[in-house]
């Protein structure tokens, strides 16, 4: 199988078999990630390993009870560490201000990613699943607690790695030609728009059951590992909310508009609390209103 | 060459040569973009391709007068793209609130790098070479204004691709050892650190312009494609600042710590000019201070 085909049929994994993961396979992914492109060549990153099997029960329950992060042979936490660059300048008779700087914010994340993604696709060329885990930033306060993660230093991304159980189900998506723009960008009409929708989801059906389970298919997956009954939470709460279309499962069930905004106050202290101070304007940073 | 030799060889191009890139190959590098992890499977963006020789111009000029931006056959704007979810909703009778979420805009930003570091993967594959251009971001107002990218869609990270006309120079990388902890995250002492800095890095010369040629390589580069002199005007400061360190030139020359930092205003301003007002806590947004 070429690169291109590893790539097209990449899915997330979340069911694991119990298969550890060999050290020499655990090193080339480790390299992969050291050796992903990063501005400046700064490489602003920490590649925290979590093997251990009490410290992957506690990792899942920190970022939101997810069963596959403690099944995971390996997670890897990616962190933003901007402590080493400080304490290297430092040494250096230099000073490095990243942890204020929402330009060294935003390169240094965009650099964690790259090493991440990195990872995923070698994992994949090796036969390993993998998934990325979000959650680990709004709840970064208890994650750097627990694998002592000190100030500068921001667990960015998380990245459950094993051998898959099962081949997870293909997710639906958009066409290519519905995100492809040449030379402009130029917005879809409406019409266009719907098709592309409804072309990626399936049609929403009365029977809710079916619908979850044809479209939000880790629910599944979560509920066949657990029996926590997330999947009869989430039908009951689309019935009492009376979700009928994708958009309003998305953004009123899993996503809720009002809530994703209302979150920012706890990440924004999330980060202050890992010294990152990063996300306004300072002092004599105030615009000159060149720009429009 | 196995995925993991890929990985472990890529670098950055910015030498191209003039081969323009056969549209199937283009189409293919779009597909696996599209096909990148993405969270809730949102795909909360847009692929903006620039091939026109005027818009690669007019864009080498914008980022920064980049001249490998030019030079490169396709360069593709990797956009956050907001606008599309959000009528989306609108279309299904939900909400989206995107705009105004920093946890959006992060699992968006991270999706966008998935997408932007397959493309870099497979295009290694397929013989090309690439390099991604952060200052779109810095950018944003005249990139969105040039490319007609309307409010609610930010051009996140620019990556330039073109067949390589030379083998680039290997940038020296720290050792995996220096950035991986096991199960918790464990500093690295002074002696441990400066010697993984000393060997990712040529001790500092007192001939400035070897020690420009040897490590930076991409300003030698530059040189050689434009006249601009920036070896010469790099080296120049050099002296000035009384640069003795690779620290000082990075931290002092190439990203100066206090000017990163005054960089905030102006960058939050070109993300309040693109719709995105996400980076601030907002009414009943305030933390109930649960957490430390």
């Amino acid at each position: 199988m070429g690169v291109y085909e590893l790539l097209m049929n990449r899915k997330s994994v979340r069911n694991f078999d119990g298969r550890p993961i060999a050290d020499d396979v655990i090193a080339r992914l480790v390299e992969v990630a050291n050796r992903a492109p990063t501005g400046g060549n700064i490489q602003p990153w920490s590649f925290l390993l979590v093997q251990d099997a009490r410290a992957r029960a506690d990792l899942a329950a920190i970022v939101g009870n997810q069963p596959w992060v403690k099944r995971a042979p390996l997670s890897i936490i990616f962190c933003l560490d901007f402590l080493r660059l400080k304490r290297w300048a430092e040494l250096s008779d230099a000073k490095f201000l990243g942890e204020l700087s929402l330009s060294h914010f935003l390169i240094g994340y965009a650099d964690i990613m790259c090493a991440a993604q990195n990872v995923v696709v070698l994992a994949e060329d090796l036969g390993l699943g993998s998934v990325y885990i979000g959650t680990v930033q709004s709840t970064a306060d208890e994650v750097r607690a627990r694998f002592e993660i000190p100030t500068y230093v921001f667990p960015a991304m998380l990245l459950s790695v094993g051998y898959p159980k099962s081949t997870p189900v293909a997710a639906p998506k958009l066409a290519a030609a519905a995100v492809v723009h040449y030379e402009i960008y130029r917005t879809l009409p409406d019409a266009a728009l719907v098709r592309a929708y409804d072309a990626k989801y399936p049609a929403v059906e009365a029977n809710a059951a079916n619908y979850l389970e044809r479209t939000f298919f880790e629910a599944a997956e979560a509920d066949a590992q657990e029996k926590a009954g997330w999947q009869d939470r989430a039908r009951a709460e689309m019935r009492r909310l009376g979700v009928k279309t994708n958009a309003q499962f998305l953004f009123g069930v899993r996503y809720p508009a009002e809530w994703m905004v209302e979150m920012n106050g706890a990440l924004l202290d999330t980060f202050l609390n890992a010294g990152f101070d990063c996300f306004r304007a300072r002092a004599g940073g105030e615009p000159e209103s060149e720009s429009g």
